[in-house]
């Protein structure tokens, strides 16, 4: 079996981002040449995510964020005295890793999904390994 | 490396439902015929989910339903329109793909696990890909 | 291609814990004799999870546990008479398997990662899959 392993950096702007890296994604399977086989997508942080979800109305994003504020409030008399447990707690919540088939070379992803890199204590350059698997 | 992608049709009956598919996943390896390996499980909504949980008593399914909707309200000023943002950011807690070994032919699940399509934005008729790799 | 499955047992100390396992896992690939692939780890139970999360400081560990509690309160009305539905709807949460790739025979985890089991209705001694995979 084949597979190789891709660095993507990803620059985030906000504190609180959802980025939309199917594009990028998508391009790193094309450059492996790779047909058949699964994308597992990695990211080296403890405080930021990966999931998949709407890539239309950018309202969802906003929601998903808005949303999980109020689930795991930014100040909660943590412990942790960096100020980011927060964006920890979402990590483990969303996970980092993800986990996508490639058939005929493309992404088999239904019609409104898209794949995020979830920032949750940005803006920071974060990294997300992406290794393409034949199969 | 052998691997096979088989679709999975799912209808689901309420608005937030979790519906025990191990039968068919196991039903899919047999047919596959591979006997080591792994199986990938993925769904192509953005309002659904897929999860590992309980196979036993009813009611704990029940609960995970009912403290869903406590932690993220079906209406909470969401700004998408289409009143299902709830069923977005359950999609985003729970996840869309699952991992399970195959060993001698049989899924490695402990005694008390099922594996659950998770359907948040019901009744609909819904999308699993099960692909079985061997190894 | 070549896999191994390996079990790994761990004993927990109280009712809710993280675990950091990153030196076990380390020993099983290290055990394993695969240099390029990727290990599947996945846990046997559903009151229990795994994540990546925080390997410096413990008030992280700390802070997910009490977070996790206002999330997803101990009593909450839940129907299933064991007493442990938080513990089921944590499991949900958190997922109960990860995927982390191998390099060169190491772990490729960031800088802060480290390999977690999530006790949540302990204590007990609870059972780990981890799966080799070469590529």
């Amino acid at each position: 079996m084949t597979s190789k392993i891709y660095d993507l950096t990803v620059q985030t702007y906000g504190r609180s981002q959802l980025l939309n890296i199917t594009g990028e994604v998508e391009r790193i399977v094309s450059q492996s040449g790779i047909k058949e086989g699964t994308v597992l997508i990695f990211t080296m942080h403890t405080t930021a995510g990966l999931t998949i979800n709407e890539n239309a109305d950018p309202s969802v994003v906003e929601d998903i964020l808005m949303e999980l504020d109020k689930i795991v409030p930014l100040n909660d008399n943590y412990r942790h005295t960096e100020g980011n447990s927060a964006a920890h707690i979402k990590s483990s919540l969303f996970g980092i890793s993800l986990t996508v088939f490639i058939n005929s070379g493309r992404l088999l992803l239904g019609t409104w999904q898209g794949i995020y890199f979830c920032e949750f204590d940005g803006p920071r350059q974060r990294k997300v390994l992406v290794k393409v698997v034949a199969e």
